[in-house]
């Protein structure tokens, strides 16, 4: 996209799932980095990275990635963080950036800060950014295009790595924002973390539902339901994992999601329709925003692939 | 789309919104009725109706309307459906055949049934489709496209209404399955008024959290809440009531999802992984049925305009 130089010599990304892969092509597509490496636990996973093609060079262990790199990126589970920056702590070189992807930061900071050597400087990151597929073989350049990437630096962090991190994923098609960790967790536990285990959890009663054959619920699943199960199908350790590390901010919010739905209940089982009207009327409101701020379509169905799609 | 004449020497919709627009589209597209005509409560609704073209004539009342139809469609909020009933049932022909479009069955004939003369046939009828737009303005022809219509015929009606209340559907772009009013509103609680309801109350609960502003939560819906904001977008009155007429089935399924979600609430708080990963496994089962079946799109964020759609 641009010819602009490349911002780091040696890239090292630590974990190649959905989001790592992407990262590296999207790297490649604008020359990021001179050179990307990459790790990942499994070797059909590093085999498959050579094959397609988006790393320069598979390493044997985290810690042959991120030595003499001056950029790591770590692209793993939130839960398996504390383990990799062990890992590759020793060897990361005092003027390296660390980075990473994780969903949940305050837990992130915690659990990669103590192990990582002085003078190196962890830039905390996460790009909203996804889709239901997970593996190396999912990843994508155009992942982060026009998306947002979230920075949640510690006041330690000197401000020109932070810059430095910014624009790795402005160069990758992302906009970048910063907060702290504590906010990015609770903004998160709503936006996020708290309707994906709504969706999983009514997906998951569908799936109970022996009195209404599975067969009829994905067939009539476009009323309303389809939309939960996308939602539900991300990647089960990815997600296990920002439960159990946003647990305070994500339970308050469910807290919060089933004393309005218990007062919704009580509104059908009394009858009280001016109770449910009002609710259904302020909704809209919120809706309408997401709308003007370009963030969804209103085509109907999300603008999906219809039989006659040539109007309106 | 068909040269088949049509099925219907007048066919009255009562009600003008976006089903009742839609409907008249798609009849007018495939000449499924000689002549259409409409009623809305609003002046100002068959004026659209007359301006957009999508009526051969405005009646100014419900009765006169169907007054000499052999189809009519009752269009209006399931809410609506008895008083309507009784205003249309002394004008209507003894030949003709009555049906609806409400998202409640069971408690639409109820409503209904009592009110028409004897001979009419009363064939109800639930197409599932929608958008998150509402009024004569948001109908189109091609609505119906691929959606499933689910007639529900009491025992006593005629075998031959009910096959022309299919064809009717079937020249209107749907796909035609019939089941009984109690399976039909079982299986919309599971999928589509159980997850309408919990939609509306997530959307409900970031909007109160006064902790994050509202446009934190609008920038940041990409990451799951935006889906949900779609579905509690969808019009209040059509909402209200069918909670209110469906109100055993979804209070039910409601019981149950509360259940379930107590029990990964608990898992998170007792920080049992094991749980919430088995939980998350199981429901990606469901999703991929749901794309066997053609019922969605497995493109990133559901095919929508993205802003480097070139690729994959």
């Amino acid at each position: 996209m641009t010819d602009e130089p490349p911002l780091f010599e040696r890239a090292a990304l630590i974990g190649l799932g959905l989001i790592g892969s992407s990262l590296a092509w999207a790297m490649k597509r604008d020359g990021v980095a001179r050179e990307i490496v990459g790790y990942a636990r499994s070797p059909e996973t590093r085999a498959t990275a050579l094959r397609l093609g988006f790393l320069d060079a598979a390493c044997e262990t985290a810690a042959e990635a991120a030595r003499g790199a001056d950029l790591v990126v770590l692209c793993v589970p939130v839960g398996a963080m504390a383990a990799v920056a062990a890992e590759i702590g020793p060897g990361v070189s005092p003027g390296a950036i660390v980075t990473d992807v994780g969903s949940v930061k305050a837990h992130v900071i915690a659990a990669v800060t103590p192990h990582l050597p002085e003078g190196a400087a962890f830039v905390p990151a996460h790009p909203l950014a996804g889709t239901e597929h997970s593996g190396p073989e999912s990843g994508f350049a155009e992942l982060f295009d026009g998306r947002w990437c979230i920075l949640t630096p510690p006041h330690a962090a000197p401000r020109r790595a932070v810059e430095r991190v910014r624009a790795l994923w402005e160069r990758c098609g992302a906009q970048v924002d910063e907060m702290t960790p504590e906010r990015h967790d609770l903004v998160l536990a709503v936006t996020s973390h708290a309707p994906h285990l709504i969706a999983y959890t009514m997906v998951g009663v569908a799936d109970d539902m022996r009195r209404v054959t599975s067969s009829e619920v994905i067939k009539y699943s476009a009323a309303g339901f389809r939309d939960f199960t996308r939602i539900a199908a991300s990647d089960p350790t990815m997600w296990r994992d920002v439960f159990l590390t946003n647990k305070d901010a994500t339970l308050e919010i469910l807290g919060r999601f089933t004393e309005e739905l218990f007062a919704l209940q009580r509104a059908i089982r009394t009858g009280d329709g001016q109770h449910l009207h009002d609710y259904f009327t302020r909704t809209r409101a919120i809706r309408r925003g997401i709308l003007q701020a370009g963030q969804d379509t209103a085509a109907p169905d999300f603008g999906r692939p219809h039989p006659s799609a040539e109007k309106p």
